[in-house]
């Protein structure tokens, strides 16, 4: 008897490992090649990363937690990572559909952007932005518009993790004369962020189109001297692609190759027109890819060789793209099946691209595509804690026979339950913990009048 | 004074027309030609149908109701029409994904309903399929399945308006053993809902190539005899294009024709792989059409020529088709985006499907497609009172610049706070008031462990 007490005060001192948080919920995908998925599972937290990852049962015999979250009904997976987007455009939401893009740019976002964008909407929308984004369990995002340091700014207070750059464009914008503005501005912004813990700031030449070989020369070097990631459009319509072969005699992948634009840390959003050649470049030169099927079917933009860049093992991920007129939402889980039904429905294979690869691309695959699959992407012990919680209890959510089936395919970013970045919860039950939500709604409304009357 | 004041007493007896209900919203769109989209309207309803449409002041004025809900902050709209769906289908949602139809029919469907269906699954399943529909805006499905009059009782139970036949094929099922048993069964089926409010029983021959030649001229005559819709499914895969082709040297839609099938309201579903000629018979003989764009897209089926359909005035619904693998919900909204964006992203056009389009297909379109449009589709003074309240107080909603394209784009299933059908309200703030959703989430969970027990 007394051989049998010692044995179990010698189980609590093994279960005496601290922790801050222990979520619990009877499924875990962890997105970890070894263990994809566990029937009640939990994820011990201390700071800001896990410190264990497994059975209920495990995980509560070796770790003491401070707080628990427990679902009984929910799954537990990684936050949801948006490759693409252009948060502050919230703001747009819807202001110009189904228009040819020359009409779309020309008529509508260039004149709202000229005649409303400033620091404060941008704070707006970037907050409207991050409550939705984090409200449908995305808990990074990659942004590229202006003012950059509020939507940095933003996304800490939001509790939001964020790679973001600032626009480097060849004309005059709200917040910068020429790209040498730009490239300065970044360069103080890349310093001011530098090592914090939710923040990469990123260098955002916009396209090959819009910015000078030297422009995006320059970019490329900034980038490097900080270790920054370069983020960029690439071959989203076939008129950029034909430009470029015209002007240029190459493709716009070979172009940016030729200048040495991929020679580091590399994300290109869209990569609809690329061929075997471009892709053999991407691949050598180690460029994530952001796959944006929302944008690229609503602008009417084409169809991205996802398949093939999959078995090539490129690191891909999704984007919402913007919410004015490619888009009008932040949902990855509208990606996500999109990604998957899109190619189906191309190639006339239901196989073409599975449940998994789609939730891969939002998860892991899509922090290859940052550059980050060390630190986010998939529950594993060292990562850093960005979880959510996704409601079973609802209708759309039963029978569940496949749990990575029924994130795809099923459940929608209305039920995301809970939410953490960073070890720190930032949704509740469906309620954000870290922005004013009734204030952000307002704003909004308020802006929805100004750039109304300024269209006018 | 005194004059002052008659005034007022002849205005209250102008307001003294009775109804039992009025209904406000932000907007009310109608998807009345005449008048698409009203500023701060309302709807006044009396008994089972529609009495009134206008501005709030207006039918204010004019009503006096018994019971009203007042939404400034939300989209008043026509109930959205499942033209095409398999409902009980839910207990098998996802049961069997990313597979071949050939696979995924005979290795899990058709074994998995051998094996499981009964009245007891139908009620359960249509229970299920019903509360998803309906808490996401749906107020009518056409549905396809086994134990139909077990559907019908659903419906009826849910408050739920439905097209319901039972599916005629020419193999052994679960209810019938032969096509000819069916076609009697069908019979007393449409006697027994003859003149239904709710019910409109229809007759079901599963497919051309499922069924001989005598059976779908003998479901076309039965239809005819109870002026009830046939519906049928139509050129959904190249395959069986290719083999009607091949022993009939005919198209499916042209063999359909020739044996008769099409003199009388009929519903075709999917029609991907149909021509010109197809669609000049189709046209013709007033054939109202189903598509079916997550499903086409989801078993990589192709893409129905929808832009020509529309061009041509066709009668084109939208359906979700079953939860088993061509689908894994009941969402109308998912279906109106995607419809608009596949037919995009196809055509490379983005003006070539507009969210009016889409809308109107989920409307009055579906409800022409059904032979339905005198009866539901719009808000309009006569026509049945099916009617949605979409919430746009939620961060995915705002700024609205334009209604419609909200609707289309931005705002989804689980924004739907309230539902009326016939006159009757069946969801209430987002809580359906019909049905037991708990005991129908625990049922689903029972059948889940029998269904997967089935299986192994």
């Amino acid at each position: 008897m007394h051989r049998f007490c010692s044995f179990f005060i010698f189980v609590g001192l093994l279960a005496a490992e601290p922790a801050d948080w222990i979520w619990s919920a009877r499924y875990v995908i962890t997105e970890n090649a070894a263990r994809p998925v566990i029937l009640n599972g939990a994820v011990a937290i201390r700071g800001e990363r896990i410190v264990g990852v497994g059975t209920r049962a495990e995980i509560d015999a070796r770790f003491q937690a401070k707080q628990r979250l427990d679902r009984p009904e929910a799954i537990l997976a990684p936050g949801l990572i948006n490759t693409h987007t252009h948060a502050a455009m919230s703001l747009f939401r819807g202001i110009a559909d189904d228009l040819r893009l020359q009409d779309w740019l020309e008529k509508f976002i260039f004149p709202a952007e000229a005649k409303n964008v400033s620091a404060e909407f941008v704070r707006w929308g970037t907050r409207l932005g991050c409550l939705e984004m984090l409200l449908g369990g995305t808990t990074t995002f990659t942004d590229m518009y202006y003012f950059e340091d509020v939507v940095a700014e933003v996304a800490k207070e939001a509790g939001m993790r964020g790679v973001l750059g600032e626009t480097i464009i060849g004309f005059p914008v709200a917040d910068s004369k020429t790209p040498a503005d730009t490239l300065k501005f970044t360069e103080r912004y890349l310093i001011r962020f530098r090592g914090d813990p939710l923040v990469v700031a990123a260098v955002a030449p916009h396209a090959l189109y819009t910015n000078s070989d030297e422009t995006l020369r320059a970019s490329r070097a900034l980038a490097n001297k900080y270790q920054a990631p370069l983020i960029i459009h690439l071959s989203e319509t076939k008129k950029e692609n034909d430009d470029t072969l015209e002007k240029r005699h190459m493709t716009p992948t070979k172009v940016l190759d030729s200048l040495g634009v991929w020679n580091g840390r590399s994300v290109a959003a869209h990569c609809v027109w690329v061929n075997e050649a471009d892709l053999a470049i991407l691949k050598e030169r180690g460029v994530g890819v952001a796959h944006c099927p929302s944008s690229n079917m609503k602008l009417g933009s084409g169809v991205a060789p996802v398949v093939r860049m999959l078995a090539l093992d490129m690191a891909v991920g999704l984007g919402p793209d913007g919410p004015a007129g490619s888009n009008n939402d932040f949902d990855l889980f509208e990606e996500m099946d999109l990604a998957a039904k899109l190619q189906k429905v191309t190639t006339l294979n239901p196989q073409a691209l599975p449940a998994a690869a789609a939730l891969e691309m939002a998860t892991i695959r899509g922090a290859r595509a940052l550059g980050m699959e060390k630190e986010i992407g998939s529950l594993e012990d060292g990562k850093r804690a960005d979880l959510i919680m996704v409601r079973l209890d609802r209708p759309n959510a039963v029978p569940l026979y496949d749990p990575i089936s029924q994130m795809v395919y099923a459940l929608k970013a209305g039920d995301v339950r809970d939410v953490m970045v960073n070890g720190k919860p930032v949704v509740r039950d469906a309620r954000i913990l870290t922005l004013d939500e009734k204030q952000i709604l307002l704003k909004a409304a308020e802006y929805r009048e100004k750039v109304s009357a300024s269209l006018k």
